[in-house]
């Protein structure tokens, strides 16, 4: 599928489209051609196909679907939009990890490092915060001297090196994603798993790993809360990896809950800091864990579960983490900021803590200055949630359940509207609902189900 | 229906909708409400929503439809968006016809003054050619003199006077559809009954008259060949103008030839007076005819056929014409303008002209010159086709079939091969597709429907 002569030039002033054609075609329910497909996006992202036709079409592909070899071909298109990362003359296999977002969502903190002192190169090209969910250049950021930029040249070098690079995409990566993802956040056309499966892959694809490993969050704190898109989406992406050429795995996990015990850019860091010392919360061991496995079966380093524990437990994956933070101007043990204020949420009632709503703490974090609403918006580092008692945790009246973090007191009020209403306290052995608690609760970054090429 | 005052400043200003919210709801099926609806269609003509949004909102509703309560406010929410005419001081009753547009459709020509003639005042606001069928004001700027624009206080007093007005609509007369219509037509967003239904009936309705009559075509040459989807349309609108309070009757006619024996603006206006001085084609005389009587019907003035016949017998009819043309400039004794170039079409063997395809004949006459296939093409007075052997007639190898009429020799080329492919003639008893004839045929402008209110 990845063919970077698709869209050459010459093929492209021969196939002279016309836009209303192409969109037509959608709109009645037919297929395109790879011709028109390779045409329509890359005269878009050359301003000959007007905002207005590609924003129909988005539409009518939104409501009407893409075949797979439509969707292989538009993925290839947008990816031959911009450049590709090129790391063919590293010594490691390379890997990559990608997750749908979600709240607390850290793993690329303590994964990349833990991955890369197991002998893969890890080269992640990550983003920033924007909604409910964090981002993880965020995160890093709020290392002091920490820088996000990096050139080509020195992601290959530090790949070589150290084994774990995070940093930000470049602007020549995939523009055609850049053009149409702007797009679609005002035209209503965010909600298609063709495109949003599109929209990921091919950045993930022009990155240029070996191997593939997506993390699909499904939940109230995911991108797509119902279960039976996530799969979807996993299945979608799983197969457009592999037409690609590129060993792709999806772990389909829980997003119900924030993962670990901390929403926040600092606050996260630390908690990483403490997995990648050998403890950390279980959730987030776990899914890092996990996570580790699979990209290195993929990357064809086979380890067990226990094997990759004990990088975390012996200090391999902390000697790859500071290393990686140094590689970047970071200072990995220089104190992180903390916030100058805070506040707590405490339990109303006696019983168990049977639900922390992801999407309200997401908000609530955001409204504390640890996301943005838009995207200029600045971030705090230190602001953020501590989760003092968990899913599951026995409270009494009074207990503290949330502690809030932000440099403006200002911002509490709203933000602990969203948190009291993310806080479920029942009776103990009843659920959310009232019903009975039986069997296993599901835990915050449990792996649902995975799926493979 | 009608009532400027929903999108009145101050609610618009209250009712501040996200335009993506507007999008989704629309996406996902369901219907907009009426404060959505007047938001959307005001914001995007104030330039608030943006055509990229405009254009996802209209892909939407293309494929899921309006509910007829949506339809009426968006068609309410259009006419709001600019200025009314008011006839309500003149003493006759006003009535308006429409036609959706066919090749050598100058009905409207003989049509406005035999109405006028015969009591009821017809203020017709009408439109250019564009594409493979003619336009009512190319026609009328081919006699000299005649001018198309006139103040809103100059149509007035010719309604008194004269009782019939052809001119030009005011850019102030709902500026909604003019960018609606130009970004339908850029995103492939125009198939849509509903869209079009609110266009044509949005600007018929701010016209003001008092009652309406649409000719909707159905045929190879009709905007809408399909018959079912001509006879939703002719529902849809009569829908829209009795719930608005305006009795509209819509007459469903046959567009598979073309109306008369002539294509292209000047020869039209010499078969409009052919039939205005009581001769001319039948079809044309029987379209003519048939709404007329309806338009006299709808305003309160009913009378038979044979008495509107009568008017185009006695001359009644004529000194309206001329009375109108000279209202606006135009000298109706003038020479008309002639071509300066001739070709003709033979048969190309004996038989029975068993069809003239009217939309190969509308895209040979446009290819002469007659018509435009962008704005922006300078139409030729004297350019067109003049039907010599109509359907029905019997011919002989080399006998003439069309006559082709041209200022520029170079156009004929292209001219004759859309019209060859126009011209079928069949052994005598047969029909197109090689079967046997049985009962009548349908002829152009036939009426083979009438939709009321």
């Amino acid at each position: 599928m990845v063919d970077d002569d698709v869209v050459a030039s010459d093929a492209f002033e021969a196939a002279a489209f016309d836009a209303v054609d192409v969109i037509r075609t959608k709109r009645d329910g037919a297929a395109l051609s790879g011709a028109e497909i390779d045409w329509v996006v890359t005269a878009f992202t050359r301003g000959l196909v007007v905002p207005e036709q590609m924003s129909a079409l988005l539409m009518a592909v939104l409501l009407r679907g893409m075949e797979p070899h439509e969707l292989d071909r538009w993925t290839t298109a947008m990816i031959a939009s911009g450049e590709r990362l090129d790391f063919t003359g590293l010594t490691r296999p390379t890997v990559d990890k990608h997750s749908t977002g979600g709240v607390g969502d850290k793993i690329t903190l303590p994964l990349a490092p833990l991955v890369a002192s197991l002998g893969a190169a890890v080269p992640q090209l990550s983003g920033r915060a924007l909604g409910h969910t964090g981002g993880t250049l965020d995160k890093l950021e709020s290392i002091p001297g920490w820088r996000a930029d990096l050139t080509h040249a020195q992601v290959v070098r530090q790949l070589e090196t150290v084994g774990a690079v995070v940093c930000a995409a470049g602007p020549g990566l995939v523009p055609a994603d850049r053009l149409l993802y702007a797009l679609r956040d005002v035209t209503g056309t965010v909600e298609s798993i063709p495109l949003i499966a599109s929209s990921i892959m091919s950045k993930k694809l022009a990155e240029g790993a070996g191997g593939l490993v997506l993390d699909v969050k499904t939940g109230s704190g995911a991108f797509l809360a119902d279960r039976t898109d996530a799969e979807e989406l996993a299945r979608t992406m799983v197969r457009l990896g592999t037409a690609a050429g590129v060993p792709t795995t999806a772990l389909l996990t829980d997003m119900s809950a924030p993962l670990g015990r901390t929403v926040g850019n600092a606050l996260e860091v630390r908690e990483s800091v403490e997995v990648l010392a050998g403890g950390g919360p279980d959730d987030v061991v776990g899914l890092t864990v996990a996570l580790a496995v699979e990209m290195l079966r993929t990357a064809g380093l086979e380890r067990s579960p226990d094997e990759v524990r004990r990088a975390l437990q012996d200090g391999r994956a902390m000697d790859t983490w500071e290393a990686m933070v140094r590689a970047q101007d970071g200072d990995p043990r220089a104190p992180l900021p903390v916030a100058r204020e805070s506040e707590e949420l405490r339990a109303e009632r006696d019983g168990v803590v049977s639900a922390l709503d992801a999407y309200e703490i997401g908000v609530a974090a955001r409204r504390l200055g640890a996301g943005r609403a838009r995207p200029d918006d600045v971030v705090q580092a230190g602001a953020g949630i501590e989760v003092v008692a968990p899913v599951g945790e026995r409270v009494r009246a009074g207990d503290v359940v949330l502690r809030l973090h932000t440099d403006e007191p200002a911002r509490f009020a709203r933000a602990l509207e969203a948190a009291r209403s993310a806080v479920v306290v029942t009776e103990a052995g009843t659920d959310v609902d009232g019903s009975t608690v039986t069997g296993e609760r599901v835990v915050a970054g449990q792996v649902l189900e995975v799926v493979r090429g």
